[in-house]
């Protein structure tokens, strides 16, 4: 039986979580990865190594392996820096020997996969090096995605830096494969509408048969999505790509807790309203018992799975 | 169904050879493979890296990837010596990182396969640091297996030094658990019967309920199996083991084309005569067409195929 192709689309930890949890599940995963600069030890590596921003991606091989704490730690074993190996990690040095031998970062990626025990393929969105810039309402401007990730004020859009990046023609044809495509979870404009923006992303989504899944945020981000509504989430996702792109939307509608909904409104984040859209909203339980709020792997897939052998035949 | 487990036990080209074959069947394969110094480049890595010879395994680890070309090429991928990384393969920083994570060399060979794409476990056959020596017919004796594997004169025995090494646990297990166990093909003293000299080893065997097979070799070895016929093989094993430790010998019966039999007889080699014997053997047509005499890991994998299917019901 053939299994059913999933493309997972966005970034950081949201796709990570997502990709840990629907590993389980005996489907074709393919995970598309924002690779937007986000400064900080990414932005050195590009420098140093010439290479895509690896962190993402790194993070999302290893939340496909099969033995994912095995990979990570040796993902992020450092050799000791007094010897030769000067205190690289093992990751970047995976990757770096992969990119030599395959020929590119993006086969390297693309080849994992086939080297590693991994349950799916993780491809960069583009491999342009790009950077995201936010103008706000006031009109202000505002450089990369940490930035944009800070701003105070509201954004009034989001756009590349610069702007005629183009996805490749392996993320085109996982589209064009897909049985369901999945959006989110993920900051809304720093790790969902940066990959929207990429020429080549919304059209092979458009053109895809794909079942189209939204997961909804549990937080608002101060900066990203101050007093946002799950609306306004949809309706930013729609202005950056095209109306009624999502068959279905998949939203948390558990309660926090006191303590923890107090934690965060330290830091001005505040539990997402659900308000109400005219799109087919499936609500559920979909927070672990952590100290930070994050959607539980395991929940997610299983909600998914629900819905995607009511809609998928295969 | 549980899968039919396999421990095949050797080391050199040819316990390569046999995996490669093997991996394309679903069967459940653990590899015990011969660490002892062959000097050269692994006695280099083991004073520099302090880890056991990597040769065989990293060879085994290869052999039962999913996509060969691609791990061995990464296996072998040297950085660049202007760099940091100052020449090192992947493959020994692979092999490095992983003990380094996992706690021990051993560790880190028997969890590869958590981390790598391969259809099966490696394990050393010990991890203690030995070297073979032979005593020859006129009493001389030889040091080192790469010296013992070039003697010109008949060995009388051969045996370790230090001549206190254990298998480990983890090779023990497997041999209990095993439905198959496979000898060879592989030099016969080199890659056979250093392994049986390893403490520990011959009584796994005998405990084990599996079914035995031996895979003769093609050609004799000048200075190892010099004028050796397929029963003077079998003497040598059972010498290093007990009587009647094999259910079943398998051994190739084409005659090697004139052409290939000059070339090999230039070097004092012959092609080996399958004399009677008393255990059950299986002929077959096991070589390559290559220009080198070779077991073909595809023939060699399907005859094992078929004895197994009639010998093991799961």
């Amino acid at each position: 039986m053939e299994k059913i192709k999933i493309v997972a689309i966005g970034g950081g930890t949201g796709l990570s979580c997502l990709l840990r949890g629907l590993k389980k599940y005996n489907y074709d995963i393919t995970a598309v990865v924002n690779v937007a600069d986000d400064g900080g030890s990414s932005g050195k590596l590009r420098t140093e190594l010439g290479i895509l921003p690896p962190g993402d991606i790194r993070n999302c091989l290893v939340a496909l392996s099969e033995e994912e704490s095995l990979m990570s730690e040796l993902f992020k074993y450092r050799f000791p820096v007094k010897c030769s190996l000067n205190g690289h990690s093992f990751g970047n040095l995976f990757l770096t020997a992969m990119s030599a031998v395959t020929g590119s970062f993006d086969n390297a990626v693309t080849h994992c996969g086939q080297v590693l025990a991994v349950k799916g393929r993780v491809l960069p969105v583009t491999l342009s090096s790009i950077s995201l810039e936010a103008e706000l309402d006031s009109g202000k401007k505002v450089k990369g995605e940490q930035k944009v990730s800070k701003v105070k004020e509201k954004i009034k859009k989001v756009y590349l830096n610069p702007d005629f990046s183009q996805t490749t023609p392996e993320v085109i044809s996982a589209f064009k494969q897909a049985d369901v495509v999945i959006i989110g979870p993920g900051s809304l404009y720093t790790s969902i509408i940066v990959n929207l923006l990429i020429g080549g992303i919304v059209s092979a989504i458009k053109r895809s048969k794909a079942y189209k899944i939204y997961i909804g945020n549990i937080m608002t981000q101060p900066g990203e999505t101050c007093d946002y509504k799950l609306s306004d989430h949809i309706v930013a996702i729609e202005n950056n790509s095209y109306e009624n792109i999502l068959d279905c939307v998949v939203v948390n509608n558990k309660t926090l807790p006191d303590k923890l909904l107090k934690k965060y409104k330290r830091y001005g984040a505040y539990q997402v309203e659900n308000d109400k859209i005219s799109i087919k909203t499936v609500k559920a339980n979909l927070i672990g018992d952590e100290l930070y709020v994050r959607h539980d792997g395991q929940k997610l897939a299983r909600v998914l799975s629900e819905i995607i052998s009511l809609h998928i035949k295969k």
